[in-house]
């Protein structure tokens, strides 16, 4: 019997999490009890910032996670990671992640780290969303907007702008409160719902318009993964594969339950005007596409995805 | 061991009929060979009309199949096969049918035919695609226009005017050739590709625009799934939950690839006036819905789908 821990980047309130139990699940059921696999929430056993090292050196044997967390290991982990960004939406980048090659490229990055890519493992149906104090509809609201980001987008508002501040996820609520920032880009829709910032910060943009979540990961130890027979080495693939999809609809699903609760709770509903949506856009691309480049294998990711958005430029 | 058969809906030349082939082998494989499924392709062991009750009476084991095929036993089927054409997009239909509820509502349907629902099973990424003789951009191009159609679309296309033959597929490059028609609605841009329309029918109207594929279904007799023990019952349904991910990716880029391959061989791709995108996928909805809600259980489903719409609406 094989007794595997995972350690997962969501926390114990995300449905994502959920979906990282049930493929431990799947896999208990279908190897009749051969597998069995505890996953962790984030931090729960490990800092999240030590699962690739824990997932290297075997302390864990699975990891879910995001290539932008040991991107300081190869940037190569960004420029796979960037797919979906670049791509655009989920449908395509699943085609090239499956029927384009994408996986195999993961497979081979990964591999020269002695480890095991399983599959994607993606981020949520509806992109991140922002909340704010005023309204943003384009240009001219992000001007001098004193805005919360994570260090992969300060660039991108900094670019447009805005003031940007790098604080904690965790003191968004009371900087917002405070007046300290006027908007936060943070979490996906329900994660912000969850917040309950829909009294201070009452503005929210409609989500998908401007970031697609990045391509996380779910990855094995690889000599945990050659120690498997045929059989279970199936059955942890094809169970990592379809966590994947499982993830997506019920984070998606519950990403627009979100936007319905947050408009009930009287947040007030902005889209953002085109141009200033394709701008932000080019600007996220091309940021991580110069963080994905910085090594001959990130360059050739990044080129085999711009080389599969050319091919099917007619469709 | 269980030796099953499967019969499919595509024929042997489709990327669909291979994902077929692949979910038997990722059965085989997980199963550690206890499970081994014949996959035959469209025809090659009865009729397609007749698979419903082959399945019924154990005659085969699994059916990949679509609920038009077997409407008369009750229209309830179409009402499920439809929520891809309600919806309109496939993301969101994944949605429904695994975070909102869509698949126990089929699982109850085919349940009262003693048949095991497994999973959908999509039909296309890009939607059917139409070839014509002349360009087709709007609402006066279709006035008149003699276009080939499934007995499903005859309606539709009546609707906006058209002339429309329910001849079979088989015979449209004869009566494109003859000019017995100027237009075929059938099947999906790799398809069309492999017929070689581009030299008679050089128009091509972009894929994706106004008609979703339907949701088809994988299906099992359920004797013979209740014969199975929970481990081999739960590799069965992961893999038919996966085999529709990894048919819509390979078909999906298939049909992406084609619509380039047909523009180099001389097709000219024809965006199609919004306006009249808007009304034709009015009416098509409008006629599944017809179509579907003929019994108390069909009326279900689609209020099913509609409550859901309405829930993620402002999402």
């Amino acid at each position: 019997m094989y007794k595997w821990r995972m350690v997962s980047m969501w926390s114990e309130a995300e449905l994502l999490f959920k979906a990282n139990q049930m493929f431990a699940d799947n896999v208990r059921n279908m190897s009749n009890g051969r597998i069995q696999i505890e996953a962790f929430s984030s931090g729960a056993l490990m800092p999240y910032t030590e699962y690739f090292d824990a997932l290297r050196s075997g302390v864990v044997e699975i990891m879910q996670s995001g290539g932008g967390y040991y991107s300081g290991k190869d940037p190569a982990f960004v420029a796979y990671e960037s797919a979906s960004i670049i791509i655009g939406d989920y449908p395509r980048t699943l085609m090239w992640l499956y029927a384009g090659g994408g996986n195999d490229l993961a497979r081979d990055l990964y591999g020269k780290w002695d480890l095991q890519f399983l599959a994607p493992s993606f981020y949520t149906f509806a992109g991140e969303s922002i909340v704010s104090k005023k309204p943003i509809r384009g240009f001219e609201d992000v001007k001098g907007l004193k805005i919360r980001a994570p260090e992969t987008m300060a660039p991108v508002w900094a670019a447009l702008g805005a003031d940007v501040l790098t604080i904690p996820g965790a003191e968004v609520y009371t900087a917002l409160s405070t007046g300290l920032i006027e908007a936060s880009d943070w979490g996906s829709p329900a994660m912000n719902m969850r917040m309950g910032y829909a009294e201070i910060a009452p503005y929210y943009s409609r989500p998908g318009d401007y970031y697609m979540g990045a391509v996380a990961v779910m990855v094995m130890n690889g000599e945990a993964w050659n120690s498997l027979p045929d059989d279970l080495k199936e059955i942890v693939q094809v169970a990592a594969d379809w966590q994947n999809i499982d993830a997506w609809t019920l984070s998606g699903y519950d990403d627009l339950i979100a936007a319905q609760t947050l408009a009930e709770a009287g947040a007030e509903m902005v889209v953002w005007d085109p141009e200033f949506t394709k701008e932000i856009k080019r600007l996220i691309a091309e940021e991580q596409k110069k963080r994905g480049s910085e090594t001959e294998e990130g360059r050739m990711i990044i080129k085999a995805v711009e080389d599969f958005l050319a091919t099917i430029e007619g469709g």
